[in-house]
């Protein structure tokens, strides 16, 4: 086709208001992109697994969780490693855990953690009022049998930016009222 | 936990140069999550295949192929959903393919396409001189041969997007040197 004419695809002038216009539309996608090929992992796993034997018992279940899990770690890893590229080193533990609240949270799941408490003894508990990945799901109660296989992947990108930043953690996050979602990190003392 | 104190996250206020420093690392990582997930998808799909049998022969590398297609489908049909919500319907085949090549490869791959070329006749050819998900590859002609895999779930994007505009087609992609792409749209006539 090195002979077809080329077509115009300039963009048109815009005015300030359509260019802030154009700010909202932006983030709309990225978020949309993010949790739709989020989906798309979830039910190829979950579903190549189950087209195999039918029924799925708690054992493949959980291989899928860990799968999710592994494939959230390494994303973690390097997704953290391109965020410190030009952040200062942390003063300690407690500091790494608010940049993960803050500015973590936020380039992954488009905000912060609403609430982070902790015990001071390496358990800490974030918790998330409008979980970016639940928010598809009405509200209440009705699916939250399903919670699990839709945070196994987050569990796993908040642990591979840990270990990444030199802390080897235990992730795990429970959902008692959708679409709020409560991550528990466990450090664990070398 | 809930007895645990509540640790204080709260952001520091920013300067004006902060703020702009802040916005061209919030886009970084928007790229990176993509592009990581995207790595993710594509390995997990080709390793499982792989460690079934040892070597891959064709007609299992074509399974993969057509497995990362389907899943772009899905996820440009979803995109595209909410990218045109409040746009106006478009006038012709040549608007829709505009569109595409702008807006909505703006927000999926972060650039405009390069160059748009068409015979009138059902044929496009849009080229991207830097796809994103060809960047990671040292550029010149060392890892053409894993093209392929890269590509064929940014396939499935294009044509699902098109499918949901009610346009049928069949979209290729080649690539002569990285990380610059050429996709193939022809449009199935009904």
């Amino acid at each position: 086709m090195t002979g077809c004419p080329r077509v115009n695809i300039e963009c048109h002038r815009t005015s300030r208001s359509r260019l802030v216009e154009y700010g909202r539309f932006d983030r709309m996608a990225d978020e949309s992109l993010f949790e739709f090929l989020h989906m798309e992992i979830v039910s190829h796993i979950f579903n190549e697994q189950q087209s195999s034997k039918g029924e799925m018992d708690n054992k493949e279940r959980a291989a899928c969780i860990s799968l999710l899990e592994a494939m959230g770690f390494r994303v973690g890893q390097g997704l953290i490693e391109r965020l410190t590229r030009d952040t200062p080193s942390f003063k300690d533990e407690l500091d790494i855990m608010k940049f993960i609240c803050k500015d973590f949270w936020t380039k992954v799941f488009r905000r912060q953690v609403d609430n982070l408490r902790t015990n001071h003894q390496g358990t800490y508990v974030l918790q998330d009022n409008k979980f970016s990945l639940l928010t598809q799901f009405s509200g209440g109660k009705q699916y939250l049998d399903q919670a699990p296989k839709y945070l196994a992947f987050s569990c796993g990108v908040v642990r591979g930016a840990l270990s990444n930043l030199g802390l080897e953690s235990v992730v795990t996050a429970e959902v008692s009222i959708m679409p709020s979602c409560k991550f528990q990190v466990v450090i664990q003392k070398l």
